[in-house]
């Protein structure tokens, strides 16, 4: 017997017959003599929905409003599978952030979660009862609703089992599980058995969406493992641990897991900077003021009292602010023009095998180099190479990395 | 400077445009020194979606959780809306149900308010702020959301103009008032300006759908004046008070202030009872055992010895049930056939004067006698004549009525 947190997201709870669906792979696991709770999302659109209302209530609405109004969409499918279940015989109950109570900051549409309190769901289990719980939400310290920001759903999965020192944390999706990349651009790319959470981070916050980047993070340091699996489909799916565990599994490493790719970027290109001490420091304060962050940054070399010229990137959403900023910021950093260009995109490729690989980075420069492919800025880290690229080869750099990092499948997907 | 609850119904919260438009309405008490609470109900047709779900869900779906789901609909309209009043400028704040909390039985899907606790209220109202509360919805003991039935939001309002004292409780609907009757059928019906409760509840009962009936009888236990009136038009509305407040006010009353008609009702009746003691009890039991309620009841006359007949109405939705039950306790009542009519409606004349009007029903029997119009069974209250016809006649006997009591305004509305 095994106690487990089933995490649905929207596309498997939109409509009735879905949640049906939902509620059968749920009476598996409990029939199965497993402990489980459900966490929900709200179903697919509905959160936009909410959040269209109240953007066109005010357009500077307040957010702990916010929170009372898009919270409602996990409600209504925490109490719809609550009545399937219980159609189907089984002894389930939700339970609102309220009223577990799941408690978190105050920082109404980005809360964080403080603390679970599981006491209610002991009892749940001692009684052979299912939990339904609505992911997204909990309850401030002043009793008001708070919920934890948009894919908030996957956090409040991790951060419950967590709570209730569970086995594993099983997230269902509308995929089935994480691949090497992404299978609309690489027909051969392959699903990963299992991957280490270090990898997932980077795959997820290179733009492979399957979860929540926060999610991960807080399984890392929990300790939890997680299940990305398919609610459609009856397959494996792919494992989420740690390195550890990776290790205690034996089995033939990859040297690179995956290959992602983010259209979410925007370059900027400072030109003409005097060089003189505190002038980086002048560009970076600003931005780091406004809450923007800074990427893959590349300075040009200068021979001493030469102008020289900085490049970095900056999320797409941020690029007119961030021009501004600096716009205004211009007299005390002291430069000649900015050059801005979103048609860009990072490729990465992504792997702990990285780490006692050397050559990695030149396999990556040499394949792009080969098909002609202008690379406008790089950055490493401990398990992952990027490359800026024009956005018009992101699927042709996608197709030959992963074809240069040996992950193509023999078939077709 | 006055206290006041304001009510809006479904149809008034419908879409972000309307809910812009109440804001006004709530700004204009809100800035004449009123103290207001503003209670909501769920955008229209919003409820019924959800409820909906349910049933989908499980057709025996479980009342508690059918709670949780349709709770939601309120708990949007209470969080846009003051959005929308803060986007205005003003000090707003949504309190759900089990924040401020108002405690209810634990009768799910039917509860029944017991306490609200104004003292959140009173220190908003001392900030000279704004209470957004949804309708329809408030906690249990035992800390789950209960609803308190369709129309629940009426109710709602009225216990909280009661808790927290309120000079009145405004309920602003699609209709600009209380009419004399149906001004579909009757276009020379007339707006009150005045109704007292005892008539606002025999016109809701019989078919006047603009509140609902618990929400009048709560009014009338705590003396609160009510007043009806359109958010969609500025006009003065319907004043609904007690009797002795109507006699202070020295208006020129009216015998008969309006017409009903009820085409809820359907007809039952037992041929060939016999005529032996207890026979009415057998009837009527199994009846009462199956919550249905009986109304106009009719007995032939028969000579002793004789078989006599007796006629009675049940609502439509329980006509089904009623004839099951009657025909499961045929042995024990005794009778020969079980006669059912769904063609036939109750109308209804209302009107406190008639305690000191002799010749009000023998009017009403005239008036339809006159027309040809066949009754099938008649009831009485001390305020109220009601006959039963053949519902093809509803709008001719509803129109001679409102003529024959001198109801007709001089214009077409």
């Amino acid at each position: 017997m095994a106690r487990i947190v089933m995490k649905f997201g929207g596309t498997s709870m939109a409509g009735i017959e879905r949640i049906r669906h939902v509620a059968n792979l749920v009476k598996h696991e409990s029939e199965a003599g497993h402990e489980v709770a459900v966490v929900v999302s709200a179903m697919a659109g509905e959160t936009d929905r909410l959040i269209q209302f109240c953007r066109e209530a005010s357009s500077l609405y307040d957010r702990r409003e916010y929170d009372v109004v898009v919270a409602s969409g996990e409600q209504v499918t925490s109490g719809l599978l609550a009545i399937t279940l219980q159609g189907m015989g089984l002894n389930a109950r939700s339970y609102m952030g309220w009223q577990l109570p799941v408690r978190t900051t105050a920082a109404h549409s980005a809360a964080l979660i403080e603390a679970i309190d599981v006491a209610v769901l002991d009892r749940v289990f001692q009684g052979g009862g299912i939990a339904v719980i609505p992911g997204f939400q909990g309850v401030a310290a002043d009793g008001s609703v708070a919920t934890l920001g948009r894919g908030g759903s996957d956090t409040s999965a991790v951060a419950l089992a967590a709570a209730m020192k569970a086995d594993r944390c099983d997230i269902y999706t509308d995929v089935d599980g994480v691949y090497t990349t992404d299978p609309r651009i690489v027909p051969r790319a392959r699903k990963l058995g299992v991957i280490t959470y270090e990898e997932m981070l980077e795959l997820a916050s290179v733009g492979a969406k399957v979860l929540q980047t926060r999610s991960v993070g807080l399984a890392m340091r929990e300790k939890m493992p997680l299940r990305v699996l398919s609610s459609f489909e009856d397959r494996p799916g792919t494992m989420v641990v740690s390195d550890e565990e990776l290790e205690d599994m034996n089995m033939e490493r990859q040297i690179i897991t995956g290959i992602a790719y983010d259209k979410n970027e925007a370059r900027i290109s400072l030109l003409g900077l005097s060089d003189k001490p505190g002038t980086v420091a002048a560009i970076f304060a600003p931005l780091a003021e406004a809450n923007i962050n800074v990427d893959m940054i590349v300075q040009s070399v200068a021979r001493p009292g030469e102008k020289r010229d900085l490049t970095f990137t900056v999320p797409t959403a941020a690029l007119a602010q961030s021009v501004d900023a600096l716009s205004r910021a211009k007299e005390a950093i002291g430069f000649d023009e900015i050059i801005t260009d979103m048609n860009v995109v990072k490729v990465s490729a992504v792997g702990v095998g990285m780490r006692s690989n050397a050559g990695i980075a030149a396999r990556m420069f040499e394949a792009l180099a080969d098909r002609g492919i202008n690379i406008l800025a790089i950055a490493t880290s401990e398990i992952k190479v990027s490359v800026l690229i024009p956005e018009e080869y992101t699927e042709l750099a996608v197709r030959v990395l992963h074809t240069a990092y040996g992950l193509d499948a023999e078939t077709e997907a």
